[in-house]
């Protein structure tokens, strides 16, 4: 997933994934204009391994969040940016800046699916369990941005175990997208939410923080488990 | 805060807010680009008023989700958008379906002043409270967005009391800033975080589930501030 090579950037005029739009309106007596993103909503859902006691997650290289850390480096980066030519990154920092933790994701763009088949089709091809729509536990949804997009994300809780994997997940390297499945041990899942040296999104931190609270003080315990095996 | 009138939509062909790249490389032997927006980093607070026991938050209308909820309704709007022309929207949405509440929040865009000292003027610009740095406790930071932005935002947690309000708050109009100032009650908070008629953004949920499993069982008990005062 790390190696990343022959990296350039140019400004983008025309895109098929950034449609811009302002929006011209008087408020309160004043007028004013906003610009934003036209975008989809978005589903995540929180995956927890009961067999071996663990959350499934998704790990990426995001080239938003490497470019970011690039300008932090080398501001200078985008300084040359007027003109309508590639710049090759000269000395780019390692791809490892651009990897982020992520629960399992995917946008709303199927207009004949309701959000629980989407995120039932995220689990499945990115994590690789089959889980039913029955099966999904709507947490909450919320504002996954309000100051440029304003879409909406719904979040789901899913409980799978070993048997429910029918592959390896990993996304669909045909739509370019390339992705590692990880595994948090449960017990480490809070000190890994709150490390920052494990770039992540909120909604890991948040949904791990929600499992706690919600779904750890009904978990069988651990001995009760080994004994009801025996 | 909710008198918008004369709304109107068009493509935005450039914008000084909206800033496209396109970052192409090669990972793994395949040839890819993304395209995605440069911008800033950001700081939010999480407000807990002592003497009045509520959470300090702003309430907004936000033309990103009002568009966004708009085209929920009316997609004809966008497909409409191919020429470079205002389009009015006719029979708009009431403006209520634009408003969010969310923590009290600002980008980084001040290269001489600490993220700390940021977050402290945000507080008094748009709440009206005055706290120094080291009244700040640092909560986490976390990718505000992976796809589009990859930036990173600073979360933090202020306690302030009414003796340190020294002003309504309500952002900068000059800016065009037009913010409300909302207290939720405590003992409501949790109710409120999860009840999806009050749109928000998934920091305000996080943060209030932080706060009742980090500073709730720490809170003096009611009927001991009240022997304490007496």
């Amino acid at each position: 997933m790390e190696a990343i090579e022959e990296l350039a950037v140019q400004p983008c005029t025309s895109s098929l994934y950034l449609r811009p739009f302002r929006l011209s309106y008087r408020q309160n007596g004043t007028k004013k204009f906003w610009d934003f993103m036209r975008t989809h909503d978005s589903v995540s859902i929180l995956i927890f391994n009961t067999s071996r006691q663990c959350f499934v997650m998704v790990k990426q290289f995001r080239p938003a969040v490497y470019m970011c850390e690039t300008e932090r480096h080398h501001p200078q980066v985008f300084e040359s940016q007027d003109k309508e030519s590639f710049t090759s990154l000269e000395n780019p920092l390692p791809a490892v800046v651009g990897v982020t933790y992520e629960l399992c994701a995917g946008i709303v763009d199927k207009p004949g699916l309701s959000l629980e088949e989407i995120a039932c089709e995220e689990v499945l091809e990115e994590c690789g369990y089959r889980v039913s729509t029955a099966e999904l536990r709507r947490i909450t949804s919320y504002r996954s941005g309000v100051g440029l997009t304003g879409s909406r994300q719904t979040l789901f809780y899913a409980e799978v175990n070993d048997q429910m994997r029918t592959g390896g997940g990993g996304g669909q390297p045909e739509e370019g997208e390339l992705i590692e499945v990880v595994e948090i041990p449960l017990g480490e899942s809070m000190k890994f939410a709150y490390d920052e040296t494990f770039p992540k999104t909120m909604g890991v931190i948040f949904s791990f923080m929600w499992f706690h609270n919600n779904i750890a003080p009904k978990l069988p315990k651990k001995e009760e488990r080994s004994l009801e095996s025996q």
